[in-house]
């Protein structure tokens, strides 16, 4: 059992505590996360010598909740009040949410500068979605896509014997927003499946552990449960012995967990099992699950991730990019109201670019979640320094029927939810990457506020993180992160044409990795030209799928933005770029930049020894050493590749091997 | 444990017995071989109503040890004297071949038409390594690179319990000529390690099991033995501790298994440790192990298979194919006495075609061993039908200076050893597919007459397998296996140009799968051509390692035989071969005529359905429908690529995807 002492406090060092911990302060409110409130207070002020105030005595920040409070509100209103700082929550979730407000703003929380306003999430479930398996899967171990060491949740096939890590992961992500955490993967092999029933109990410990921070916990679910579970030989949706035993199964959850959030499913996806089987439809499964959740106020969310991973390659007219709309648009307005679709950014597989998944506009009558990859599944697993939110803000503020006009945060939100893929882990830096912290802890934020720009959210955690570092870090760590999922896009695959990696590991360079494969992510170069033809004149209709403008913007060759070019079209290699280059030269310009990048990065990063603890340098300092190599096989790769294609040389002369 | 009445009986099914079974049969000699075949003519007597004679009674068939008899011999002398079949061997051991030859004549064996002649075999040392591992591995399972199954040897960790098993296998190799079998993998992972000293008597018990059959067993060692068994803080080979280790263990041995045959090593090849971390050749290794043997009799046999795995892809001056003998070839003259080197037939790794390794004829004062693979690592994973011994015929009958002159069998069989990778495994059918038995067989047959014609090998090996089936199965099965290597090689990687094959797995095809690795294997394909420059003039100067007439042959565009030009040359497509086409036609051609025939392999197999047992034909068939998708995929990926690549169209306008 790893120490809490020894795991990295990410954001939430004692010092970060420092302003709030030395002043008298005063709580009014009841309930698990008032609690919690109380022994965060108590803790900041044993450390910095401050004191929690009677009931009526005068105090410098007063944390209460609102007369007319409501149970499911997370918002509050933040001010200043005769020379005191006051959080008025609407509820006893908000007082918690308020309390890391103040502890976010520091000494700034009780200065005069105050402006007194009302904060509330935009989205109102703000979830993590853990992709860790009980036992450890063959192939894909003891968390799918993880690089962080094993789960914080599960060792050796069952709940770990971690409670305090759990707790200390809770309250982290809390600070951050988040209020919901699924607890396996969405893969839901033998197992997990029957965490739904005869092993409830670690279910219901979990949500234990985590009730106290105000999240509530989800649970990923095998549709083919009823027949997993050896109770019926069918799991067709509109049985009504099928139903009967969802519903009845579902009331034993809520009897053990009454705060239990509601179910993630994977269905007729990537080999699970769902409703195509029994010849029903998405809704027919989605809305089975809902009716037996419905009563007890709990959700389902059904990802829309759909498609034929048995593609044949030389079948040029299916398009996987059309699949989840295809699939999905038409049921728009049959799900029930408990039904949330989960959508993944893009109509891809969280690819380093792709344009926004036209699922998150086609369903107007759908309440939906936007599905991010906190985990660096294809941005370079934690070994490459890559700081997703400006891609993610990217998607939450791209305008789908053009300016003005609603954002996908504006659609999304209403009524939905912002999910990411976690990054964590029991590495003593939660995230393997000490700076991938920051891809986390800007789930929640952006989460709760999408409008937040990636730079603040990155001084917000940098502040929180190194406190009393200044400015000297604050510098070298915006110089290495700001743009630095820019810099991934430079130096991996071009132009928004996506996959070209190692197949199945999904790190480090193979451009016809998956070109021949069955799963749909092809690149068609040849010695001529390179990319995917989804116009709907000429290619596989997927441009058609968006609304106007951005059916208009993508259809066209002279409209599509540069970094989308090769999703929506195959072009010669010297065609001339909105930046004025060629395709070819574009590749070859920016893989070299991109490694170029790197290098100085990992330069940059020497600035730093004595402004950070020696071990969070050493481990960063390593994984730089190994993002410059990483990056220079991908320049060298793709240079390569295409040179030997195309035959035509760098306008610079560099070396291409 | 899987009983023997469930496993096919392969080429010693009980009929094969009826000439000899139905006769009068006087056996003369001692020792466990004697007793073996006293054993073998009573249970072909029982089945066919023949007798064994007393001694000194009239006989149809005479088994007799020569009074002047070597025991280590295996040779004897066949023919008719007086109405009587005689085997006169030269010891115990030639009393068990001369058996198993008479077996192979059936009927022949008693007729006027025998021609007397001595039978002795070529290669003293005819030799069966098992890649078996004790522990399943986990990447490479229980057996690596097998297809069969799992160990007919190991399970679950341990000596597998199936006595019989383990004798049926020995009593079918020592039929096809084996004497010499090593029980585990040549990549020695730690519980293996421990078989030569604490799990000792496990390797006894497998002696104990093969000697009946006059095999001897050798054993896998690692070369770090002294220090990972904790006895030792170095392996260095001229260390007195370490020789002495070694020399202890040794007899140690021999004295719980006499009849041991000897050591095999893998070192300082694929992170395998070896000589090299102290600073010594591999002559020093090879001796200190030939000097702990020397006493009692035994070898070893070490690897040449040594290369830099870690090769930068970028660096286009290091040759693969130059290692070995760059490695071995000025180490010639400095081996002891039982010191065997062995050397892979190519100078790659098992490739479909490749030119036959230059070591071969680079030492004339070294003991060779030439190492075949049965196992199908590279020619169809036994899912595909590929007889292989008209590839090893065309090694063993390579004539290294030029016709005449000696051949590679001529120089290896010369104090050496032919070897083959096993194919076997715990699959009722032995090796997977049903048809994949003929290269087991043939292993043997070879070793002992490498001059044997492979059809005849194949004719042997139909005639005991399917006796009684006649003519009409005779020709299906040729039309299947005659030509099914050069049919397999047509569909794949083209010109000798090599891999092309899904890494790791290496089944089914990924032009460039291994084109950016560590691994050495490159095809340098661009827009203009493709293939490998390793002439002395332009390229890597590895066709200099060959003697003349071969240097100068391979050196030449104008000379190099077309199977190997890419091998040899990087050329341009429309580079005319000395067939008159194209290189590009070539390969689209090819590809497209090798899935046709094996179009035409799968129909074929249809007309033997009322021919041969219902569950013989079911998993041939169903091996045909998987080899007939792969060819086909092959073929499309292969001709899409090139296509890709040289924008050259197929002359003949076939869909290229």
């Amino acid at each position: 059992m790893s120490q809490p002492s020894e795991v990295h406090p990410a954001w939430l060092p004692p010092s970060a505590f420092r302003a709030l911990g030395s002043r008298r302060i005063r709580i009014d409110g009841q309930g698990p996360p008032a609690d919690t409130v109380r022994s965060e207070v108590t803790r900041a002020c044993a450390h910095f010598g401050g004191r929690i105030c009677a009931p009526g005595e005068e105090a410098d920040l007063v944390l209460a909740v609102a007369p007319s409070s409501e149970a499911g509100s997370e918002g509050f209103h933040l001010s200043r009040q005769d020379g005191s700082t006051v959080v008025l929550a609407d509820g006893p979730a908000g007082l918690l949410h308020g309390l890391f407000e103040v502890v976010r703003r520091g000494e700034a929380a009780f200065g005069p500068g105050l402006t007194g306003r009302r904060h509330e999430p935009a989205f109102a479930l703000r979830v993590l979605d853990h992709w860790d398996n009980v036992d450890v899967h063959p192939v894909m171990g003891q968390v799918e896509r993880g690089y962080s060491g094993g789960s914080i949740l599960w060792q050796d096939g069952r709940l770990r014997d971690d409670p305090a890590r759990i707790r200390e992961y809770a309250r982290l992500v809390a600070a951050a927003g988040i209020n919901a955490v699924t607890v396996n993967n969405v893969n839901v092999h033998t197992a997990e499946t029957h965490l739904l029933t005869d092993r409830l109990a670690e279910v219901a410990a979990l949500a234990g552990a985590f009730r106290p921070y105000g999240i509530r916990v989800h649970l990923s679910v095998n549709f083919a449960a009823p027949v997993i579970l050896g109770d019926l030989d069918t799991a067709d949706p509109l049985d009504p012995a099928v139903r009967s035993w969802w519903a009845h199964t579902t009331e034993k959850v809520f009897a053990i967990a009454p705060d239990f959030g509601g179910y993630l499913v994977k269905a007729d996806s990537e080999g699970q099992p769902g409703p195509f089987t029994y010849g029903r439809t998405h809704a027919d499964g989605a809305n089975m699950l809902a009716a037996a959740l419905a009563p007890h106020g709990a959700i389902v969310r059904w990802r829309a991730f759909v498609y034929n991973h048995r593609q044949d390659w030389r079948d040029r007219s299916t398009d996987r990019a059309r699949a989840a709309c295809d699939h999905f648009a038409p049921l728009d307005g049959e799900f029930h109201d408990n039904v949330i679709l989960q959508v993944k950014y893009g109509p891809m597989d969280f690819q380093t670019r792709e344009p926004v998944s036209p699922v998150l506009f086609a369903m107007p009558s759908t309440r939906l979640a936007v599905e991010l990859q906190a985990t660096q599944e294809y941005t370079g697993q934690q070994r490459h320094v890559c700081y997703l939110p400006p891609m993610w803000s990217g998607v939450l503020g791209f305008h789908p029927y053009g300016e003005p006009g609603p954002a996908v945060a504006d659609v999304a939100a209403s009524g939905g939810a912002l999910v990411a893929v976690s990054n964590v882990g029991d590495d003593p830096f939660w995230t393997g990457h000490p700076l991938a912290q920051a891809n986390l802890y800007a789930v929640g934020r952006l989460a709760w506020t999408p409008t937040l720009d990636p730079a603040a959210v990155l001084d917000e955690c940098i502040a929180l993180t190194f406190p009393g570092a200044g400015e000297p870090l604050r510098e070298i760590l915006h110089e290495l992160m700001d743009d630095s999922w820019q810099t991934y896009e430079q130096y991996t695959a071009p132009l928004g044409v996506g996959f070209m990696v190692r197949p199945g590991r999904h790190y480090g360079p193979d451009v016809d990795g998956y070109e021949y494969t069955p799963w749909g992510t092809y690149h068609f170069a040849d010695r001529d030209g390179v990319g995917v033809d989804r116009t709907a004149a000429t290619g596989t209709g997927f441009a058609a799928q968006y609304p106007r403008p951005w059916s208009e913007v993508y259809e066209s060759r002279a409209t599509c933005p540069d970094e989308l070019l090769l999703f929506f079209h195959h072009v010669p290699y010297d065609h001339v770029l909105h930046s004025g280059t060629t395709v070819i030269q574009h590749i070859y310009d920016t893989h070299f930049a991109g490694a170029e990048r790197v290098a100085g990065m990992r330069d940059r990063w020497r600035d730093a020894v004595a402004l950070v603890d020696p071990a969070v340098h050493a481990r960063v300092a390593d994984r730089l050493d190994e993002q410059l190599r990483s990056a220079e096989e991908w320049r060298d790769q793709i240079n390569t590749y295409f040179f030997r294609k195309s035959g035509i040389p760098d306008a610079k002369g560099r070396t291409i091997h």
